[in-house]
């Protein structure tokens, strides 16, 4: 490899110590997926991250990684968890970016000084990322199960699990539905998609019961076609009294 | 005054540009109070907080905190939210550390970079906090309530303002009962901090039905007297029920 292959970071542009990551969540095929990144000649997955820039808000970053590697904007997205812990340690991975010539070895000692990372969960609609999109030190940008992940570098497989964690607590106060299911779907699909999140099942008679009652359902007049049973009606969300369904929290517990 | 006045800090041992606020939670006749300190010969108030030192986890660095400035240990704290804005300069407070003396000028660079700071809100017993300590550069540590907050540095308001919010939202989920309240209390009582936390009036049969459903308080012996009425019932939490009931969320909204 030449020269030209290194990265070129002006760090004195950017925020020492900090940097940021994203767990962008997508439902498909009734899993929770993320979207992963994979190291250029590594085995080693690592989440969608970067810095942040001294004049730049560390929020407004976060939505230029989604925007880099998804391609979408306006995206669901939210600050969960600062992980501050010392035994995040870089050294291994900044030596291997050097060694592979990827990264100026001047840059050792920035890359691999104690860094601090800002979490962001980011809910979106799997199929409208239609090229996830590698970064300049990745080779590959692909959805991962979150019950089956590779290899990952750092804490990031403890950031995925804690981004669960938070979207379990926060089912009743985040847009999960709005921003992870197609504009329009069944109730099932909706059932599905809490189900997953929740990791457990739910009383189908129950859960249409409530997700009626709190008036947040447009019956749309089209039906889903070419599923095995009789055609299920096709819903979409009346945005404004779902926004302020959930600013008030769904009041029953699932 | 003289040179000895000047607050040392080491700032090579310090992360760079990463600060800790904490709000610090008491409950005290019906109102939801936040222990906040006054800078050195100043009318500008502060959260208590600090830098985080590079050998020392972020949220270790919280706790010591807690500790210096209320004496306890073993608080109630939860990390809640990165404030990263741009718009967070510290220029104005850092020339005036320096021109009241109680800041060594070569330090003025390092104390005026961008800092972005992480949130954290405590829970305490407003009664087990013998003496609010100031630290090195403040002159006085007092509980403030939140509905008339006084002139605070940065953006320490809007600290304020989100941690009430994050404990609203997380009054289900969070112990807010076992450490706000003394260890034995009056259902009045743990009503009337569930209305202050929440800002609104709850219906007193149902708070009552609803809290006893949950089968987490144990019935004492005693009763509260000197008050006007039917001396009331003391209660106290079933720690372990307690704990299960918030763990899987309380199911019921107020």
């Amino acid at each position: 490899m030449n020269k030209k292959e290194e990265v070129a970071i002006q760090v004195e542009d950017l925020q020492p110590g900090l940097s940021i990551d994203c767990v962008i969540f997508g439902f498909h095929e009734n899993e929770l997926k993320v979207l992963l990144l994979r190291l250029k000649n590594s085995d080693i997955w690592a989440l969608p991250g970067g810095f942040v820039n001294k004049e730049i808000d560390v929020d407004q970053e976060a939505i230029h990684v989604l925007k880099n590697r998804t391609g979408l904007e306006s995206i669901f997205l939210h600050q969960f968890h600062l992980f501050g812990s010392v035994s995040r340690n870089n050294t291994y991975h900044t030596n291997h970016l050097i060694e592979q010539k990827l990264l100026d070895p001047n840059l050792k000692e920035w890359f691999a000084q104690r860094f601090v990372t800002v979490g962001y969960y980011a809910l979106v609609e799997y199929s409208k990322v239609e090229e996830p999109t590698p970064d300049l030190l990745s080779e590959a940008c692909e959805w991962c199960a979150i019950n089956d992940l590779p290899n990952l570098m750092l804490d990031h497989k403890d950031i995925i699990l804690e981004a669960h964690a938070t979207l379990k607590k926060e089912l009743n106060h985040q847009p999960i539905g709005l921003n992870l299911l197609p504009e329009k779907f069944t109730i099932p699909e909706l059932q599905s998609l809490y189900e997953t999140v929740l990791e457990k099942k739910l009383d189908r008679r129950n859960f249409r019961r409530k997700m009626l009652g709190y008036d947040i359902l447009i019956q749309t007049n089209e039906k889903r076609t070419g599923v095995a049973h009789k055609a299920p009606d096709l819903y979409k969300f009346d945005q404004e009294k779902y926004h302020l369904a959930i600013s008030q929290g769904f009041k029953s517990g699932w």
